[in-house]
């Protein structure tokens, strides 16, 4: 297949997934976003797990070019642009739909060892990049020096994963999480006053 | 229907929504559970929906009940209490699939305003429980005086909701982000020196 119809077929399958959710999608679902036979679908993906599964790792790669790159900006600008971009950027309908069946997609993790490496990886870069703009922050002096990348990135993380369940579950505003997040960018990682914030 | 009753369908429910996840989950599974026909459940209650909502209600109660009250130590002791209990309490196998079975659930609240309600009341009650907590230790001067309760309440509610969507998702281990929130505490909540540490 070329990678034309490849990426049509993927983004059919983005689009048949925030309309319908991860229980309910079927091949039919992604074949009528693609205006495509069932069977040219089946033609090229024996299994709507391997289209499934090929679908993951195509977002993997969408998700990875979305993260702001590791230069311009000082390591707070940057950490900035990362967070707009993971608590923010997506509030819109189409997004909290596919937030929403992400959500389902993730509580299938323990089902499914292929779905749950994807997930690794989504989780694993997002952590990577954190952590490597902390680490430069306080290499660069803008960040406190007692802060641990590590740490500080573990802890990031965790709370934009809560922010997006929340958003989800309970309809937390992103807007009151991102001022949250921000307060804690503020106060926790920048200024001289945090000799404290060790672990 | 006597209480008895209520609350041996209701356990039943527990266990078949741990067995089965959500979208699986069927009357027939739960009267399995229950050692009763199918019937005897229809008879109590008329739909799927409304049993699970009744479930969510009882839920709730257990939920509350297994908070620790704010007496008995300090807000300190109270406030690790607390995050042992939300945080590794649950990490046994039986925890661990009825925290999947959640995530499903919650990733079908925007579908359900019944559900949804449910799920917001089980967010807030943890939200006051934190916050009174913090409040207090604001008070006695256990927990730094330019803590803002409600925003650090908010903030650990959200890596709270984080911690358990990894766990499941990305099979994070809760020790280590048991470790990351105490060290949340005990870097940015106590000690003399967070004057940083205000919104």
């Amino acid at each position: 297949m070329d990678d034309d119809t490849a990426t049509e077929i993927l983004e059919s399958t983005y689009r048949a997934l925030c309309k319908h959710g991860y229980a309910d999608l079927t091949v039919e679902n992604i074949a009528d976003e693609a205006e495509r036979s069932k069977a040219s679908i089946h033609y090229y993906y024996d299994s709507k797990e391997n289209l499934f599964i090929e679908f993951l790792d195509f977002l993997y790669d969408r998700y990875t070019a979305k993260l702001p790159a590791a230069d311009g900006g000082t390591p707070r600008e940057q950490l900035s642009a990362l967070l707009e971009i993971v608590l923010t950027e997506e509030e819109a309908a189409p997004g909290q739909e596919f937030r929403t069946a992400l959500l389902e997609v993730k509580a299938q993790a323990p089902y499914s060892d292929a779905i749950q490496t994807r997930l690794v990886s989504l989780d694993q870069v997002l952590f990577e990049r954190v952590r490597d703009i902390i680490a430069a922050g306080v290499e660069t002096g803008e960040f406190d020096a007692a802060v641990e990348p590590t740490v500080a990135a573990e802890f990031l993380v965790t709370v934009i994963k809560g922010a997006h369940t929340r958003r989800v579950a309970v309809d937390h505003s992103s807007e009151r999480l991102h001022e949250t997040v921000i307060w804690y960018v503020d106060s926790h990682l920048i200024g001289d006053d945090l000799s404290g914030a060790t672990p």
